[in-house]
């Protein structure tokens, strides 16, 4: 394989959990800071050198009533010198995944030649906020399902009722879905819940909307940020001896309600995501070495190990039995514990997302760490998956 | 000149006006239809030949509840076939340069060479809303401005002020920009107002913040889409023989406050992204034929003939005293109309300004055509200028 074009030089993140005491300008100053230090390895970076920002955010700015948000990451996140100062931050939105999104704009902005260096970071604080189920359920179709008392919980119920009744999915294999994640999670000192769980704790947990409860899903309130220093890969050795690579990128869509869909079974988006993605990077599912999916519910990280084309249509819930995709097996799913568990601050868990697989790849994911790893893939999703962006990303070893 | 990379093949746009019978949804299937229509002049382009898009909205989302809107534009916008329905959309915000930023990037995505074909659409609608105020108050910042009661319209009325302490620019001069403006739009079938108004009009018109009055500003609420499709330019001449090319794009930022900025007559932002723009393009603003720049208040145009370096700091005034600006003049200034005459519906104010300019280089602007325009600029800032965005695009005389 040749050398990409788009390599990532550093990245940071926050702990995420409820920062009380934190606004979202410190979550990001915190972590774009952690990120510049992180790609000054070999040669100090300094703001000067960035030459276009992004920042993923969902749904902060409705919540603070503080739109215009791209321009608070250029003044505050450590560019604020005279000639980085007025680099161009680009905010995009797409729900869950506004930070995917993010990273999506500026690898095409280092692939257009256009800007050697970006920063992309993702953001959101929702601690603040009473009443978030109604904010996050304008990620649905706001006319039909949302405002018919529809919510992401609900959503993912009437999914997973569905992929039960077709494939067979078992209660118990869901269960074990957060009872990984939550193992994983436990070796990760930035995640939110740090607590090994067992099949029985999410059995009897609170029931949310019915097949699911309380510990299918990732937490309703996760504030966090996270950054990535992405570079045109001519220049990232500068900083860098172990540059990450961006294999492929790429971005789909599908309808927005539920309704609208041929069924329910499948995200489409994230199937043409993942086609485009391996097409552009000429490899086959079976070259990548571990998945930071969107678990949002547990039924999603069943959806994607079939539609990322791991295991056929309708086998997900047979792949966490047989522990395919235990942080041993054959393909681990989440090793940063996932959303389930690191936690969902949703504009950032793209970027989060990225930020572990770079860990992942340099082989600095000490308990968590998938062995040997040497390609990765991050699936970021927006609503029911409205929206999905994925990224296959690489080390030196895979070139 | 060689021919630049990136060409657009068509454009569409609303009438701008208080659309009280049409949802965001009927405003973007109209402009997209009418963009795809303009681009089949010699081969019928269909979705299935659009390979992603770009949706700038800055507060319409929030008034509706309705997020991730990006997925909204894939489905709706003539682009349901089979493969183009999954293609991607993303969503920009930069508050009034959402649409300008999401043409930037898609300007970004063709020269990728990952896309040859990309929609970007921008769209408001803020008739259904009662406290538009509010709302685009979160385009300031929040915690010091808009918190304090600064509304847009006060802050320019700060800017104001301050360039009349500091030049002596006089009231007259303000209200002759709206008197230009106004004439202009007289010829714009799609304006939102088509009424020519003298100096008395504006001079009597109610005070909104000392010294500006209603007609010193863009109308509060319209509602409108435009939308754009751009094209890798080795494709261009496949669906029409009068491509118009993108010289150059760029955006720039600055502090969210006012009173962050070194000093309030001067937007580093504009002034930073018009340095970049005429560099890439390799010109000077002498070889510029007409603007359409983000007179959001009068204010703001007089900053814009200073800022993109058409007059020198404080001789704004008196350029539109010698009426170097009118459609007659050395160098035309939005001969659309403007924000104030064709309206300024936010996220797609800075679309329409390129559609306006194709129409320009195309020679079919009719009563408000500039003769033999071959190089047009576009000036798009968020809120008071924390954000900026400017495009140069020219036809295929300029080459």
């Amino acid at each position: 394989m040749s050398e990409p074009g788009v390599a990532i030089i550093g990245v940071g993140m926050t702990k995420i959990k409820e920062h009380w005491d934190k606004s979202i300008v410190h979550l990001l100053v915190e972590s774009g800071l952690e990120a510049m230090d992180d790609a000054s390895q070999k040669e100090e970076i300094h703001a000067e050198n960035i030459d276009i920002g992004f920042l993923g955010i969902a749904y902060a700015g409705s919540v603070l009533n503080q739109r215009h948000i791209g321009p608070m990451l250029a003044e505050q996140v450590g560019l604020a010198s005279a000639r980085a100062y007025h680099i161009p931050v680009v905010r995009v939105e797409s729900a869950d995944a506004s930070g995917g999104f993010a990273f999506f704009q500026a690898y095409l902005a280092i692939k257009s030649g256009e800007y050697k260096i970006a920063v992309v970071s993702g953001v959101e604080k929702l601690s603040d906020y009473q009443g978030i189920t109604y904010i996050t359920s304008s990620s649905l179709d706001r006319e039909y399902e949302a405002s018919l008392g529809g919510t992401p919980h609900a959503m993912a119920a009437l999914i997973t009722r569905r992929h039960m009744h077709e494939f067979n999915t078992t209660r118990e294999q869901l269960a074990l879905i957060a009872v990984k994640n939550h193992e994983n999670g436990f070796y990760n000192p930035k995640a939110q819940f740090r607590k090994k769980i067992s099949i029985e704790d999410v059995l009897d947990s609170e029931m949310i909307s019915d097949p699911l409860r309380t510990y299918d899903f990732a937490p309703e309130t996760s504030d966090g940020a996270a950054t990535v220093i992405l570079a045109d890969s001519r220049l990232a050795k500068k900083y860098t001896d172990d540059p990450i690579y961006v294999l492929a990128c790429a971005g789909a869509s599908d309808s927005l309600a539920l309704h609208n869909r041929k069924n329910f079974v499948e995200l489409k988006s994230v199937v043409q995501a993942a086609k485009n993605v391996y097409k552009k990077a000429n490899i086959t599912p079976r070259k990548v070495d571990f998945v930071e999916a969107h678990d949002f519910a547990t039924i999603y990280e069943i959806l994607a190990y079939e539609d990322l084309g791991f295991v056929k249509k309708g086998k997900g819930g047979k792949a966490i039995e047989e522990e395919l995709t235990t942080l041993k097996g054959e393909i681990p799913f989440n090793p940063s514990g996932g959303l389930k568990a690191r936690g969902h601050p949703v504009g950032a868990t793209g970027v989060a997302q990225i930020v572990e697989s770079v860990l992942q790849l340099r082989g600095k994911a000490d308990g968590r760490q998938v062995k040997g790893a040497k390609i990765g893939l991050t699936e970021n999703i927006g609503g029911t998956g409205a929206t999905a962006v994925i990224s296959l990303l690489c080390n030196g070893d895979a070139l």
